[in-house]
């Protein structure tokens, strides 16, 4: 669709970032897309390629192995992956909400050896915080981490883990002080090859079917002193640090998938015949993709000024879960008129608007539910 | 969920029956329905167990091997397959839809060697009217039969063919009267078997994923003339004769399943813990689940209705189109906010609610897309 | 619109008396309905020709001047009231929510003194159980009765009083035992005669024009013993009983709201033209009324079943409460999409959907928000 | 509520001018209000005085006695009027709808008579285009305008004037060459002092009752030639040339009156109690509020570029549309809700919720109603 309110976020320089991006996509993604999900998850290699592009580490200072960029970088290859239906390898958990992580909190050593396996791709990333039968409530957290000489010993269970099974390190949250609650979290960075930790069977979900999600099982396994993210039973604080921009990676992607679901849907009910006329020649089409567009439109500005204050450090909490609610329920929605106006097609996964519909799905849930961020919001009116 | 207006429309007969179908789901259809998905199809055993048990024959007349119920007991067994969630097999297409063509067209000598078949489950159906790049229009359906001697040969392919790999035969639309249009359809029942048959692809779906979807290619296939069911170029009339069914078979499964998942989703949250307390008790769950337990509760007397008037043939296709499409939009926007209330294991296949939330999407789609329900019922006003 | 599914509920007798309310309304309200609205109430002499017809004691008991018939003859007064948009006079707060309280919990006197003259119109009632500043929380209540000798002292404010400027008694919720909370309510039989009582402004509202709506102040007014409703400190008691009748009188109403503005709005596009054709040709406005239609039909079945069992006395506050906020929240969706199909005429009051849409509005509120009535029906799934 | 994205639209200038316009209406509308709804029109004082205070010349050149100012001062006014829910007088529809069709298509001599008498609000205008029984299909207008002489001589009837009754000038839309359908369209600035012409009823509306809207009659009423505005049979392009700004114009209103309600409605019920807490205190009123909030903090960005791209001249019709259709969808969803919140209070019209709610139904009605903007959005998709 033609959007009548120009962009004005991203310059020269983004935009032939973009377009590296979108030839990579084009050229090494797309076409393995389908075996990687029947495999359930993405090959270690298709990591070293997205690390050689820059894709993952576009907002690594270059000291550390990255291109030093801003968020606005990140939105880019957020947005052409979006675009482009490409919900695995998770790139945006690694990249955009676990480095980050080690960026703001770890040490000069943890900088200097995490950060550029990250931004090659060398090392594959997760982090864990649900556990089985309880949720992402800290304070209820009961995987436990216990001092010993120069190691922590964990034990306990994680679910919901994307890019658990072909991850080298989880960012893991243990309890260091059971009593202290959510002020007893500890953030340790712990090595997936290690004695005593199994992964579980990967879980089959409705969509995001090339991305792994596993259950891990921590069984008296050592972690070294200096894993530690942030300081001891200050993981609360590391954790809210990255709430903001986890939300709007969210909030990045969703407003791209909208706009490209519409494009996909005219593409198709133009060329669709029914009953003599194209699909498009139809009323009902046409006012249901004219809300659709209306609504995509309506998104673009705010959530690019989202970015832009953010790559200035100035988005709050409380606007990024506006961001993430809003942009989620847009996208849904639009993902559900989009797919009925597919017709029979819209069910069968080989057509892009299946996929994203089921893929999209989580949105609403992760990142911190949409009912959490409406709590978020709601508190401060 | 309590209801609070009591149904009054089977009898004991109807609800030992019930008992009956409902122990044969969870003995012998539960256990083995994620092996089915896996295959993307289902047993042959299965069919004839289903056959043993009556659930093929319901409403198939006793002379011809079957039950000699009305329709209140197909009610029944669509009502139990969709509180359980069990979208395959196709036990309703075969059994409610394609049976009743062969008992109402078919001749004395078609209805004595297929019905019989057909209730023990020995021989497999599927019915072929949408074809690849086109719908379900009449007027534009290419697969042409042209006689020949005692046969007709038949050129043409047919996609979107639900048990169109494991079945025997296909109910075939074809066109035998180019130049006529919609009255210029003859509808064959095809030995799949036959030679020129190639049966396609089995299509990936969102959801329904232990059905098989078939594309046919029908090359230079001879079927017999013995084999038209209806008259020739009178497919129209006996298509349009199972539309009200067809119809009322997805409501009242409709209607099920959006019962199903507020059971459901009110067991879950009362067991899931967040925040100190269990999700139920969040005002925000409560409301949510009284929009759509009230929701439930008005559809239910509704589609009770509508299966007494059709159970004394009184059910007209305007209020069989309103059933089709309140129930499924019911049924979707239930599930969508049930999977919601389960937070991430919503998304997770095995949870009960995911599954259900991806096999009925489809239902707004099929038997007619909601948009033509809408086009039935708004011309008439 | 034409309903597939017949209506089972009312025989030749309640026919009958449809056909008297119908006529009634034609020839005595519909003329002047405009007057009362501009007068901001309704005339005296209208409330006594509804009580000759018979519609203020339908049914009473007839041993006390009424009809004697059961909650299907109010059923029908209601039905036809809504359907010809007369929302005043407030006759079913009069007879179908006040009287029955008197029938119910009155002395053998009360009954002989009050039901003949409520029946036959000359006495007009009211019910005050909104404070200004507070709710309807029986807790909160803060207008005093004090026994004092043979009467009751009753002082305070009640606000939100419909027929409070015309009636000659009020229904007034008192606190009898401050320290009791809900427990410490008593229902006084209040002459708005009596000396101590100020009736404030007739509130402006944004519908129900021709309804008087007050304030009412007492001041130190005495009331005689043998006016308490019930018993002393059991006034909870005597509003739970009329919850039930109370919430279905509003789904009864708006059911056939919804129902006429479809009706209306069919009748209106047909004969309005847009572009060479009428406003009924769009797809469009097609498919809204499909969708109206479809909402409407459904809805006729479960309000009927909730007559009639309400009428042999079984239907309970949960299923009372499902009714009145799906169909309330059913008439409101229903009268906006309505009130659009008409353009600029549906927002011209002599337009019956502009009015309705204004009228209506208020059912989602009065008789219990529709916020309580989800908790009403969350809090028991 | 608290925006998390500043605006960036307005400089010191335009922010005092807004200083001045809220004293204004402070001082000198809101206490009149409601005797000018009473009324059902506004006094001509108002208008000089609001001339003088600068509101009706904001953009007006300073060559013809206006301000000179862009669009972003006429916005501020419309922000301001909207926020203190001020309906009437129609000051938008006189100084930013009518007034530019002078300033852009006016002869200098019309320009130098015309502008400063609307600028100072002594002369009173109204536009004149739907006709009764007809819509605002310019190929169906049937108002005649023949040439005579020098004049025009005019037959016909209007409907649906805003202003009609107060109005010293009509801009109306006549046919001067029936068979050439909506190219045969002429533009006449008439004056309503005229012989011949007849002002009927007072419409009653369901709110907006401070403007009176006026039938207006015209039998052979002659008007001087040199009343064309833009050239004969060029009517259609004059009205074109209006379109985006007279939907911008709504927009701009609507997204403030969303604004406005959910910061009245936060305040509402944090100081109203129920069952013990404030209603702010259920989780149910802060999600709504929580999604409200969202959705109005959305819209802000989008509308404000909308406002800059229009004061550069460079919105197209088709983002006007958008802007049109979705911030009135937006206005009236929110306002729906805010009314909820406020239980029986949002029903009595001293509520500014009230108020609003009934006010802003028309704007999803005129200046094209919203299925025209979807048209108008879908056939260029």
């Amino acid at each position: 669709m033609n959007f009548g309110i120009p962009r004005t976020l991203y310059d020269d320089v983004h935009e032939q970032f973009r377009d590296t991006v979108v030839r990579f996509i084009q050229s090494e993604v797309l076409a393995h897309y389908e075996a990687w999900e029947d495999a359930g998850r993405t090959p270690r290699e298709i990591w070293k390629r997205a690390g050689e592009i820059g894709i993952l580490g576009t907002s690594v200072p270059e000291a550390y192995g990255g291109m030093g960029g801003d968020f606005l970088f990140d939105a880019i290859v957020l947005e052409e992956l979006g675009r482009f239906g490409v919900a695995a390898p998770a790139w945006d958990m690694h990249a955009y909400i676990i480095a980050p992580f080690i960026t703001h909190f770890g040490t000069e050593a943890q900088k200097c050896e995490w950060l550029p396996k990250m931004a090659d791709g060398t090392l594959i990333a997760s982090i864990g915080l649900t556990e089985p039968g309880g949720g992402s409530d800290l304070k209820e957290l009961r995987t436990s981490a216990v001092r010993r000489g120069d190691s922590y010993v964990v034990n306990g269970a994680k679910t919901f883990i994307t890019n658990g099974h072909i991850a080298d390190r989880v960012l893991l949250a243990t309890k260091t002080a059971p009593e202290a609650g959510a002020k007893g979290v500890t953030m340790l960075w712990v090595d997936l090859h290690s004695p005593g930790i199994t992964r579980g069977k990967n879980l089959k979900k409705i969509g995001n079917k090339a991305q792994d999600t596993a259950e891990l099982f921590f069984d008296n396994v050592e972690v070294p002193a200096d894993c530690v993210i942030g300081s001891e039973n200050e993981g609360w604080r590391v954790l809210m640090h990255g709430l903001v921009q986890e939300r709007l990676v969210v909030a990045v992607r969703s407003a791209v998938i909208a706009e490209a679901a519409v494009d996909q849907t005219i593409e198709h009910v133009k060329q669709r015949k029914a009953f003599g006329n194209t699909v498009f020649d139809f009323q009902n089409t046409q006012f249901k993709l004219a809300e659709m567009a209306s609504d995509v439109e309506v998104a673009r500005p705010f959530v690019d000024r989202c970015i832009e204050l953010h790559a200035r450090g100035e988005l709050d909490m409380v606007t990024a879960a506006k961001a993430k609610l809003w942009t989620t329920e847009l996208a849904d929605r639009v993902l559900d008129d989009c797919l009925q106006l597919h017709g029979g097609y819209g069910y069968v996964w080989e057509f892009p608007i299946a996929r994203a519909w089921a893929d999209a799905r989580v949105h609403r849930i992760y990142a911190g539910t949409n009912e959490i961020m409406k709590y978020i919001i709601g508190r401060q009116l």
